[in-house]
């Protein structure tokens, strides 16, 4: 992406028409046309001294710690959603994903896979919102990419973006880490994200609007570490829901795995629409949660320090970690019943992120 | 991209039949089958210590020096071309924009959006090249995503990868360095990618095969900063061709540009492709190429370490940077006279790259 924040007026004798105006596929051809939509949308809303740069690629000041490095491909359907947007949720989901490993996100990449015709006041608006996202959790947007598809070759838009972390303690928080024993803990409500998504998609319409719990958590991270640094494992249960990252952990530490029913939190207008839709609020993808797993006897102490933090408020002690060849995760229900919670093949609601 | 690289066959009863495959939604959705695809072709193909993390982030040691991001989306049609593909493109690409600030490419990430359908004998082979690629150039691709989205909702696959660097040196190589009187440096022939695919797309039969430049050029980057530390800008003519991305330097230096005709090396193939479907070689993208720009007392000097490199064996002096308020590029031609090699506001062929 090279940016020319100087209008040029020789260059572009006109502004883009943002309110009206359309992607064509000049906007991805590598030439005016291109220069123009990064100047006057992009380097404009993601404006730093990085991206200033103007050349293909970002230099940044030598990085200490470890550096970690994830990506995330965005193709959610609706690309706007209660709670956010597919621009927010790009920034929020790659921040996430560096978080977990315990690291400080520092820098993002932002590529951009736009259809001929979308709208460009479109474009602008997740631009903003992914400028926005990225402010307030303080990440520069520091590099990115254009480019452009004949109508009908993609939905809209697709956005993938890559985080780069430091981490600067020497701690090793992974899947393989987790022991027997270990408290499993939910840092709030789950299921939101993805019956906010699929009533949009549905048009169904409940007593209150169900919002995206779309945020960045990596504030929330920084604050647990700090004050309990035996933690084992971070992980947020995004596709496929709690389901699916516990099956997940539990193959990758070579655990079981057991929680309580009545323990997981879960808003009653979210199992109220999971009822209605047929779905199981387990399986269902979430975007501004995590799970942490800790020693039993720290447990108490880090969930109160999660609610002190805005997005741990509701956090809470969900299970724990079992010795289990077989590698099961294990609901016991508020009956008193005990079932295994699936691996489902896919994902109950394609899209979701 | 969570990795279990070892074959669980409670979790997986049946391998993937990656021959007579094709790619469904379950394969994006978080879920067994997500995680059999990740295992039984990502990490097996791309296998890395970082990879093999299992998170859905890479950890990797510090890195020295100041650190380099760049990243670019491959939407390439079709996926197959003469030279390489769009596995192989995505990982020379990538490398190429984080080497034209002179850094050494350290890891790459690999998002992948899939549309349902695509044969996953196909997104093999791709998978495959890319691995193959990565290797030769001696960078690991550390972390990955893929999603996939429904039938008529992409067009067989689009990848982007991100590209993290390691700059170890002082050099400020960039386009605001280009100074008046600077040589300009062709790397070799330019063209080849672009009539390569082109001639592919329009069933076009030449007497010789027109093979894409897709190449990595950090091997070449390294020898000429070694050789000839006082390099002012290095960048990689890809979309828009030379003509784009001279202009391109033109504004962000402040700086015209004149360049030689009968300097520009060109292939006889690709010349004659040119004429035949009336599109200027200047115009055309190129993947294996890169320009330079250096005091023109130290250029011959340098053209000479960049012959002696397998990427740069037809470097030539092509121009040089000029004095000019206009910021205009000028090609002498062949008949002696001038003309203004134009900025064209798109690409004269969609999806190139």
């Amino acid at each position: 992406m090279n940016a020319h924040t100087h209008r040029n007026r020789d260059l572009f004798p006109r502004p883009m028409d943002l309110a009206g105006g359309r992607v064509d596929l000049t906007h991805g051809g590598g030439g005016r046309a291109m220069a123009q939509l990064i100047s006057e949308l992009f380097a404009a809303a993601f404006a730093n001294p990085y991206l200033a740069q103007g050349n293909d690629m970002a230099v940044m000041p030598p990085v200490s710690g470890r550096l970690v490095m994830s990506t995330d491909g965005y193709v959610v359907s609706p690309i706007f959603f209660p709670g956010g947007d597919i621009g927010s949720l790009a920034v929020h989901g790659t921040i996430n994903d560096v978080a977990m490993s315990g690291a400080r996100p520092l820098y993002l990449s932002a590529s951009f896979i736009l259809e001929e015709g979308l709208p460009l006041a479109d474009l602008k608006r997740v631009v903003e919102s992914m400028a926005d996202a990225a402010k307030k959790a303080g990440v520069l947007i520091v590099t990115g990419d254009t480019k452009v598809v004949e109508r009908g070759k993609a939905d809209g838009m697709f956005i993938v973006t890559t985080g780069v972390g430091s981490l600067q303690h020497d701690l090793d928080i992974a899947g393989s880490m987790i022991r027997p024993g270990d408290a499993i803990i939910v840092s709030g409500t789950i299921g939101d994200h993805g019956v906010a998504l699929l009533s949009k998609r549905e048009n169904l319409e409940f007593e209150t609007t169900i919002e995206s719990d779309s945020a960045p958590l990596h504030g929330l991270v920084r604050a647990m570490i700090e004050a309990e640094p035996d933690i084992h494992c971070l992980r947020d249960p995004t596709r496929g829901g709690l389901a699916a990252t516990l099956n997940e952990l539990a193959q990758q530490s070579g655990l079981g795995m057991i929680i309580d029913e009545e323990a997981v939190p879960i808003r009653q207008a979210v199992r109220g629409a999971c009822e209605l839709l047929g779905i199981d609020p387990l399986g269902v993808a979430n975007e501004g949660k995590l799970i942490a797993f800790c020693p039993s006897n720290k447990a108490e102490a880090l969930v109160a320090v999660m609610r002190d933090q805005p997005f741990g408020k509701n956090a809470a002690i969900i299970g724990h970690a079992q010795p289990d060849s077989r590698r099961l995760v294990w609901l016991r229900t508020s009956f008193g019943s005990e079932r295994v919670v699936e691996w489902f093949n896919g994902e109950q609601l394609p899209r979701i992120c």
